[in-house]
């Protein structure tokens, strides 16, 4: 998108999240001409080959393609729960802070949070955390774990093989947001089918940092596939003729899901040229993907910087307890960097 | 879609139903080139006209794109009532027979379910089925209707309007499932609009018979919509750049339900070949828009008749107490109504 | 209770339910006397004991001591399904009428009801009300019986074997509600435990015409009751020195559940005497076990009847679309049956 | 309760929790001669009266008698929420603990905990757990708090006043677990209305140190209690005779919450005799109500200490983390004392 500032055409630059990326030129190409079919009748050939490939891909043997992240985490928890269980997850998790309280409302289930200032979840988190069989208390049946986690950083592989052992000891299921998974696959260097292997559901997002218009990926077993596609009827989250919709999820997760390592690199690069700027603090160990968090120092009237910079043709969200968060992209290219530094440079000194 | 028989290329008709209908060609182009954004930043374009237009279509404040027909009822019903209410409904409605309990399961709605052979609803029948006020009764807070409806017929314009009132008179809210609410407009030929006056809510389909591969809306006031944005957002139903899927929307909305007169026009036609058909019932009384039900008689294999009519290229479902249903679309011409008629005909005869 | 007209005094007769039963003197001893523990940590022997006999003499494996039908019904439902399952049921059950709708908003279950004039379930309804396999529809799980019916009459033995026949057949389980089960095995002239075994969970009620204060019991398998029990403890419905009300408990089962043949005896009486007076129509199929059901013609004000009978001491309930319902108990007696027929009589020629 | 050993007769010493309380002489002379009616019909003088008094008695509209504390609080939360809301409370609060998640799945909220060592939630807790109005996040509704804490320590009457101010300041609703009541008001001087004006809904239990055999009460204004009402229908927790239960439950407010200093003092004394044992540390800063907290040195054995205690006639549960709980009551009087004591010190030296 371009606006006319002058007589100048300048370009956006959308840092608020990777989930405002436009689909590639690939992917519109890809829509135009999709197979398309009844998917309620099984009779999708693209949504087919969509879900056969995630499953493969992330060595599950079934997947489910889903509308969005959310809808991904509340099959995912739900199908893996009876009403009045207690799953153990993040205090900062995405399902506790963005999806409008599903874990209650939907899967009647409480969630026992571990707050960690990492926000990491460690083996001992969850053996203190299950609760004991006793007829005053929910039973503890599931594990939710995320990565990349949304501060920017990514859980080893290690870590989540413990966390994973620690579960199925206990006789819990795992279920693994991996919304950014790819990303988290990226960062630290392992397939994602081994981080998949940590979890016995798994759902990850088409869109985001993958450009897809729309759509996640939940995938696990075939017989948690049923149930989840019947949890889907349910919330009338089964269409029609997804097919549109899956032929671009197919270029996001064989083509797209390669390329993340740039936006990485991208965010490490702005993140060293914002370092150098006075007045600006930036996160350095929370850069493992995508993501860059400052804070600035000396803002007189922090209230108007985000307009500040939308003037600039930078959009970013507003502050979160003072920080600030920007998300590279597959719109946000390499020689677009100095741009973002010099603007926010320039307001952070002239408000 | 066509398979090759012999060295002949067959034209496959579908008649198990209008969901099956694939895009127009002017659905693919629009698709290909819409202008898309993040909906849940209220950044898609395609999306915010369509939903300022199906509002104004059906003389509502606000419209929301949602999915399919079973979000649009699911967050109908839910975003206008609380837990432990009861609805009233048709004993064979959609809501009752093919969404998988939502009403109990995420509604938490007792259904009072009225099963007249019509599958009509009269004001007498909301009027005795209404709860008294007492501490032993779930309080009945909504009237669900339907039309056209599920039978193949149409509920007039006046009996809506005085099961409105009925409704309206005892404090309870109305929503319409309106899944095929512009064939029922075109059978009676009544302004989609006026129908909706009747409802305090109501759903539609893109869809179905008006060719838009995925979606539905639903309307209401602002004050409706805001909540049932928030109930889609919990289950998930938020889709990113929906924009591809509303474009498609805009084209059935505005277009493809001006011509639904002609799969009603076919229907009829079918209806009166199958007629001069030996061992064949046509229901006369289930043909007010795209649906012929029949019945065979002296049929001596009738499971393998579905199959039978497969191999001649004609889809249909399985029968239902006996009665098949054939549904006429966009997909069927009139030229192609001899050939299934005389596929019905001999493959009766052989089995 | 007595009350002062003039110098006289005149016995209340309450005909409204046979829940208004005060306790027996020998409850109220054993009350006095009760030996007492916390049941929550197992140790009130008299809940202990109550709930080993109510187990024995129904023929199951265990029992829980519950607070009331109602809560004997909701646990019993709920803990043999879950959510989203479908229960077929009679579509005057009392838990369809008088239980606020917990089978939706608790139990979440759908409720699929059987609507015969005789308000019985014949095999050939479950048989055709059970849902088929398939995503669209909610599985049927359930099947709640009741015996005696609250119209006043008892469902054959032979017929509640063929439904629970049918039931398991289709892998059904079966919750009776027998409120009054002991009226029903009273009136059929059968065990009580013959009815039981017609079901997998069985609650009836202490309270009624068994004159306990307060109390049902729901018995069934070892595994079920672990469930139900842990299913009260979360709705709060564990008591702590229970055996208070657990003393009369064995009383009303062991000893008042042998007197109820006197109760319908003196309904069959008092329909003889109301069948002689003008005006008075009593619904003579209705007559099995302590209830009495009339209409009355030619009543010119009928909204003050209840009234006038009060101030006769004699207290009934509104009619239900024009029919009145009068139940007799162990306070009512044969010697107070002329008064109440006379009572009726001059109201009825006054109004 | 007595038990013989030797020839001698032991009496026992029950310090598991004063739930094991028994019922008075007093209580049971008023529940043998107890006026009761039909509750439902309204008809139960003294479940009337004991309503009336406990409104009054803690200033607010009206009261419910209900089954429990876990009743009260499921009711208090439930008639103040909605579906998807979200609630403030402690991390160790007994909703979260011991109430087998009602929260979630009767309640459908989330719970925020708030984690403080001390168990207390302080005005900036509440402040920073409310949620943004964000469509991707719940409501928060709610402030639970509850006074006399868990761990044994009373909340002071400021600190309830900041909490409420800050609450209603947020448009939140407060309700108070006050299962312990009148031991926090006790133990503060102050008077139990001072605690209950610090919330919307409140509840006590009449049970535990007050001795009545069963029941709560839940205290708010008339329009909350009426949905509580139905609320408590719907569970089936409405009871038909209670007033034999609230006949003791008038003799434990009025008279029994009069005398929880001298629980109290028996507390401290017998914390100062064990502090003078060796391998013995008492929590002395958890010593305000009835609760002695204790952890035990050098015990080779710990898994066999409770049963040591058990032949002695003490009845104590087990360690929580290694800490046990001695909770005094109306059945431990200051003469046993040294007995509890010189067991402990025995039984700690001989494993």
């Amino acid at each position: 998108m371009k606006i006319r500032i002058g007589v100048e055409i300048m370009k956006i630059l959308d840092l608020r999240s990777d989930t405002v990326t436009q689909p590639t030129p690939e992917m519109r190409e890809a829509i135009a001409s999709a197979l398309v079919g009844d998917d309620v009748y099984g009779d999708d050939p693209t949504v087919n080959e969509l879900e056969r490939q995630a499953a493969e891909r992330l060595g599950k043997e079934a997947a489910l393609f889903v509308s969005s992240g959310t809808m991904g985490n509340l099959l995912g928890v739900q199908s893996q729960t009876q009403r009045g269980d207690e799953v153990i997850l993040g205090a900062r998790s995405h399902i506790i802070t963005h999806e409008v309280g599903h874990l209650a409302q939907i899967c009647q289930c409480m969630g026992r949070t571990i707050d960690n200032p990492d926000d990491r979840i460690y083996p001992d988190d969850i053996r203190q955390a299950i609760r004991p069989d006793d007829i005053h208390e929910p039973p503890t049946t599931l594990l939710c774990l995320e990565n990349a986690l949304s501060n920017g950083t990514v859980v080893p592989l290690e870590l989540m093989r413990q966390d994973y052992a620690a579960a199925k000891e206990a006789g819990l299921n795992v279920h693994l947001d991996g919304a950014r998974l790819f990303n988290a696959a990226t960062a630290l260097g392992v397939d994602a089918a081994e981080l998949a292997a940590c979890a016995d559901s798994v759902t990850f997002c088409l869109s985001k940092g993958l450009c897809a218009p729309v759509g996640s990926m939940l995938c696990g077993t075939k017989e948690f596939i049923a149930r989840a596609r019947r949890n889907r009827k349910r919330i009338g989250g089964g269409l029609r003729q997804a097919g549109f919709l899956a032929a671009a999820g197919l270029i996001a997760m064989n083509q797209m899901s390669l390329r993340l390592g740039e936006d990485h690199a991208n965010a490490k690069t702005l993140a060293a040229m914002l370092e150098e700027l006075d007045g600006v603090a930036v996160a350095k160990d929370q850069l493992d993907i995508n993501m860059v968090f400052l804070t600035l120092n000396g803002l007189a009237a922090p209230e108007r910087f985000v307009d500040a910079l939308k003037e600039q043709g930078i959009l970013i969200n507003g502050a979160d307890h003072g920080v600030y968060r920007l998300v590279t992209h597959w719109g946000i290219e390499t020689a677009d960097l100095p741009r973002i530094a010099a603007a926010i440079d320039r307001c952070r000194k002239e408000l």
